[in-house]
Order: C-alpha cells, then sequence, then structure tokens
C-alpha cells in the first residue's frame, strides 16, 4: 500500500497518482483515459464504448459527468466513513457524515433520472464503460458501509445487469480489497504515507 | 442571462446547466461530451482529436483531469473573486480567496510539468481539443483579474500559440462576454435566480 509514492511510480506517473499505465515506453495517467487507451489498442467489443456517434455520446457524458458527482462525492463518503476515522482515530462529527451522505443522494438522483433513466444500461440496450465505471465508483461508499442499493430497486437492478455482463467471479475479484477494508487498520500504513493522508484529507474536510 | 434555469431548458438538458446540445431529437449535456460528438459529427481536421492513438491518449488524459483540477479550481476562484462578492455585497475575506488562488497555483504547476512540459501543445506539435478546453477554463480567473500568465512566461507562449492556432477574432469573440464580467452588477440578475445562486455558492464556499 502506498507504492504510488515512492521515485519509481514517479517515473510511471509525475502526479504519483493510481492507476496509471505503462505500454512500452509510453506512460499514461486517469482511469478513464487508461479505459479509452485499452479499449481502442484492443479493439474490444463494440458495445464498451460503441463507434455509433449517439451511443458514444451516451457514454462520454456519463464519463464527463461523474467526476465531480458520483466520483467526487462516492469517494468523499468513503474518506470520511472509513479512511479519516482511521487516521485521526476518532469518528467524523455527525453532521459532516449527514452532510457528505445527502451530497451523495443528490448525485445518486441524477444519475437515476438523467443517466440510467428506465433502460437497462446507461447507453441504452448493452454495457459499457460508463456502467463500468459507475459501478466502481459506487462500490467505494457501499463497502465503506452505506447500503445504497437497498433503498434503490432500479439502481439494485442495473447493479445486476453490469455485475452479470462483467461475470460475478471477476467482479468479486475486482472488489476484494475494497471490500475488506473495515479491517484495515492504521499500522498497515507507512507513518510517514499516514501523515501524510491525514494532511490532505485534514484539508480537504 | 439565467435562461438554463426555465422549464423550456429542462427539456434540453434535465440537469439544468449549460452547455447543452439539441441535434434533432438528440440531446446531449456535458462540454467534453459536446466537443466530442461535434469532432466525430463532422469529421474536423485530425488535429483536434487525433486518430493516433497515444496522440488521443494525451487528449483524453488532460480532459480527465482538468474537472477535478483547472476547471474547479478555476471556476472556484472566479466565483470567489468575481460572483460571490457581487451577490452578497460582501467581498470574500482574504484568507479565502488566498486559499482558492494557491489552490488554482497547484493545478498550473502541474499543468506546466505534466501537460505542457516543453511541448508547443499538450497533444505535442498540434492544437487539440485539450489546449482548447485548458484556455478557455484559464480565461474565467484571469477575466476576473487574477493575471496568472504573466509570472509563467512558458503558459503565456503557450495562449499565444493556441490564440493563433484558433485566430484571434474568434478568440476575442468567444471571450467577449466574460472579458466583461467584472462590469456585472447584481441587478442584471432576476431576484429569484440571484437567491439561488447565493444560496448554492454559500453551501460551496
Amino acid at each position: 500500500m502506498g507504492q504510488h509514492k515512492t521515485e519509481e511510480f514517479r517515473k510511471v506517473n509525475v502526479l504519483m497518482k493510481v492507476p496509471a499505465l505503462r505500454d512500452g515506453s509510453f506512460t499514461l495517467a486517469e482511469s478513464i483515459a487508461i479505459l479509452l487507451y485499452l479499449v481502442q489498442k484492443f479493439k474490444t467489443p463494440d458495445h464498451w464504448y460503441p463507434a455509433d456517434l449517439q451511443k458514444r455520446a451516451r457514454v462520454d457524458e456519463y464519463l464527463s459527468w461523474q467526476h465531480i458527482n458520483i466520483r467526487a462525492k462516492g469517494s468523499k463518503l468513503f474518506l470520511s466513513k472509513v479512511l479519516l476515522p482511521l487516521i485521526t482515530g476518532q469518528p467524523l462529527p455527525p453532521e459532516k457524515l449527514e452532510f457528505a451522505t445527502e451530497e451523495l443522494n443528490v448525485a445518486l438522483k441524477q444519475f437515476e433520472e438523467k443517466f440510467l433513466q428506465d433502460k437497462p444500461f446507461i447507453a441504452g440496450s448493452e454495457v459499457s464503460l460508463a456502467d463500468l465505471v459507475a459501478l466502481v465508483e459506487l462500490m467505494q461508499p457501499v463497502c465503506a458501509g452505506y447500503a445504497l442499493f437497498e433503498e434503490r430497486p432500479a439502481l439494485a437492478a442495473w447493479r445486476r445487469r453490469v455485475e452479470e455482463a462483467v461475470g460475478k467471479e471477476l467482479f468479486l475479484e475486482a472488489h476484494q480489497e475494497i471490500m475488506n477494508v473495515k479491517n484495515l487498520t492504521a499500522d498497515q500504513f507507512a507513518p510517514e504515507l499516514l501523515e501524510n493522508f491525514k494532511q490532505q484529507l485534514l484539508k480537504q474536510n
């Protein structure tokens, strides 16, 4: 944990964040850019990033929107519920947790009404990168203990469809670490990393 | 001003934000998704969104990174310096303004070191959507009175290259409204819109 804060990793991504990709001498940061690169490089099945202009626009629209909505609010709740208490040794004040939950709820409502609507998937009848990115981000607050799918049957049905499209085993494998996040203890972090996280988190909250 | 908060506009974008595109019965939100749609629909010259996999990845990398960096920090400074004082009738406390400026400076440093480096443009030797999006966002804090290009000669040279690539007249035309933003007065906003803005801004700051 924390290998992305080393000098060795700086050569792959000067921003020192994960994920990052190295393909020969070519390096690339930003998860969305990496996914688009992989889809095009390996010519994956069309539905992941459709050639059809309007379907592709639906995927791009979600991938653009999610940064400051599902992603930002989902991560914030995850940090607030799990990492911040772990690192500071104190639970977050209830009103801050409530505010972070409320912000995520607003994004979830927009996600349902604007992006999913009554379609099986964001781009229509088939799964795409947009669904993949959306579900992976939502697993952060879920694994932090916010059972957001329980009171949202349409979202829960969409989650099952995405899991089936990806394959349940692969889905579980990919989420194994984050599913165990509640078992993390502060001594699993290097002290300087802990201090670094602490400063960053306190600044944001 | 504020036409995007009407019911008529809701039909184009249920998120009620600008920009939004309507092409026949197809509607699309999110500026990045709209640019990608237009580039592909009108088959614009390759350099705007290169077919070359690695050059395209450089554009996607910037377009993904900018959301929570240049865009978020640039808008925040703009709101803090111009809109919030206008709407509340009071200047922002200096320490808040300083913090917003410092956050933008961090993003500007990453932009220079990671994205621009010593290349003429973000994707290499030719202008792309990434440069366009970057410069348009930076014009927000500039028009709010933060002369960020003055102490950054490499960025200033890049700005001149982008302006020339776009065409200086078109560039000026596109920025006319924002360049006059300091002449805005509160009575140019409808009262309910003003109240709406005020609530939103106060929540964020």
